[in-house]
């Protein structure tokens, strides 16, 4: 189909071209550069006058610059004359400023929707987002992806016993009850509390690990510090060995030195974000979702419904 | 008059400073950092509802940074209340993104005052915006100052005799012309011409500059190559000595190494951009834009016109 184009810009490439491939094309020509004084500087260098243009780029680190690579990319297209302009977002950054915990706070995350739409964006395609809350910021279409059904098939091939699901904390507790039903196995939650201000948090196990095979699940590991403090916990309090996955590997600062010195065996993570060469460690697993974001663009093209993706 | 209230984020705090010292204030509390993973967290310390919020901010290098910092500031005070969000922004970025000179390019600096409005932006105030059309890309009001004032009071308290104002390129003839009606001297032009593709570009003078003192003026010195070569060119064809001028010195990349290596006696320049570590030479003279700027907030805050501060 000759009116489907994908591009990308700098945060995923090796993604993009494995999508594209997927769906039996290949990447659309476009350069993307900096002048002298790091000004973005992007050509379009194929026609896409009529064309359903999807860009893959992930907000992710440097996100700044990955964001106005992003919003000047629309920006062309749309002068262009492109028929729809489909944002393929992996990774949202700025998800976790997603409303007011304090005043006179930004909401980050809801200025990043109003961006993308006033540079001319049609619709956004994402996965895992921090907050499903975020979906309402649009007001074009959001298609909304899970990682769950990819984190769990890994593990199902492995055939364990004894698995239990565990939460780091209770935000994510609807994520591991997810995964849980997918491996027909229990869930548990750290529950963090501070007894008296200024006091040290205490990790109460909540569930039964005693014995078994935890696996912890989040939706994005940044600093890695709650996780890895969890699967010590985990270990300390009984479970025979703790394996952890997310869908977002932000792994930024301390994270490899973290997780390569904590109990966590093996760490599976998906491709929203890559791993580049700093953030290389023996105890991580990559899957890829371009699969799973290869079917959501052959089914939007189509006009069908990609919710049937999730299950 | 405790609503008019004065911040700044980090592109330009010594100007800012100087600024609100004019006013008669002292800048507004905020914290302005990077979480681990260089998301942008901003704080303002300090009620400002119902205020009348300035913001001191240019798009300076690094660009993208500078950027985001004040759009989330906006969304933030937009959040808190602000009565108005008056955006003070002394160079802006992207500027000579302005047009579509070849297919499929963007528009950066209209998608940039795109962006300044969906946040929450009330209005601009700028300096020598590097094409007067960008005003007709903002829907709210903008004020547009101008160097050359400031610029050609330095050049008068020199009291040179027999000094010719020189364009640079055919695009700065208008600012030159403007500079030379206040500093009551003739104008000359650089006409660089290409005689065949392929062929190096011959810079012809336009104008009698035989032993007179030429100023070279332009709006932006970059990576300062043509300023560097016109200099030169002045100097080969009999000027007697050649200074230089602009409003904004982005001087990026090997400006600083072109400029000391030239043939130009003094550079002078005003702070819309700050002089970094990396860009101090003996050759350059820095002026002041806060008196200006100051002016400028009073008489918006008094609701008076500020174009009388161009004459
Ligand atoms: N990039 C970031 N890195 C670390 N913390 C963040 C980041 N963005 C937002 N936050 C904080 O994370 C918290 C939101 O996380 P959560 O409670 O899990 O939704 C808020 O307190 C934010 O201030
Ligand atoms: N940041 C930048 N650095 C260098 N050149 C640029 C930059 N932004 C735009 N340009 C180019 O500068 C030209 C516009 O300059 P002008 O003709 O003086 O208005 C266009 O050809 C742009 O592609």
């Amino acid at each position: 189909d000759s009116s489907l184009k994908v591009f990308t810009l700098n945060s995923n490439r090796k993604l993009a071209e494995d999508i594209a491939s997927h769906i039996g094309t290949t990447l659309g020509e476009c350069t993307v550069k900096r002048f002298s004084d790091g000004e973005i500087q992007i050509n379009i260098e194929e026609s896409i006058r009529g064309c359903d243009v999807y860009v893959v780029q992930s907000t992710s680190s440097p996100v700044n610059e990955h964001l106005m690579e992003l919003l000047i990319m629309i920006d062309a297209l749309k002068r262009a004359s492109a028929r729809s302009i489909n944002i393929v977002m992996p990774y949202y950054g700025y998800a976790r400023q997603d409303r007011k915990a304090r005043s006179r706070e930004p909401i980050t995350a809801k200025l990043i929707a109003d961006l993308l739409e006033t540079a001319g964006a049609t619709r956004v395609i994402t996965l895992d987002l921090h907050a499903p809350q975020i979906q309402g910021f649009f007001n074009i279409p959001i298609d909304h992806l899970q990682g769950v059904p990819i984190l769990s098939d890994y593990f199902e091939a492995m055939n364990m016993k004894d698995i239990i699901l565990v939460s780091p904390d209770h935000g994510g507790v609807t994520r591991a009850r997810k995964m849980a039903d997918r491996l027909k196995a229990p869930i548990g939650i750290i529950d963090k509390r501070r007894p008296r201000p200024n006091v040290a948090e205490v990790m109460n196990i909540v569930g039964n690990i005693e014995g078994k095979t935890a696996i912890l699940i989040d939706d994005i590991i940044d600093t890695a510090g709650t996780i890895s403090l969890a699967a010590n916990a985990l270990i300390e309090n009984g479970a025979k060995e703790v394996y952890a996955c997310c869908t977002h590997p932000v792994l930024s600062g301390p994270a490899i030195e973290r997780i390569n010195n904590s109990k966590i065996k093996e760490l599976v993570i998906t491709n929203t974000i890559p791993l580049t060469e700093d953030k290389q460690s023996d105890k991580i697993t990559e899957l890829s979702i371009a699969p799973l974001i290869g079917e959501a663009i052959i089914r939007v093209h189509e006009l069908q419904s990609v919710s049937i993706l999730f299950d």
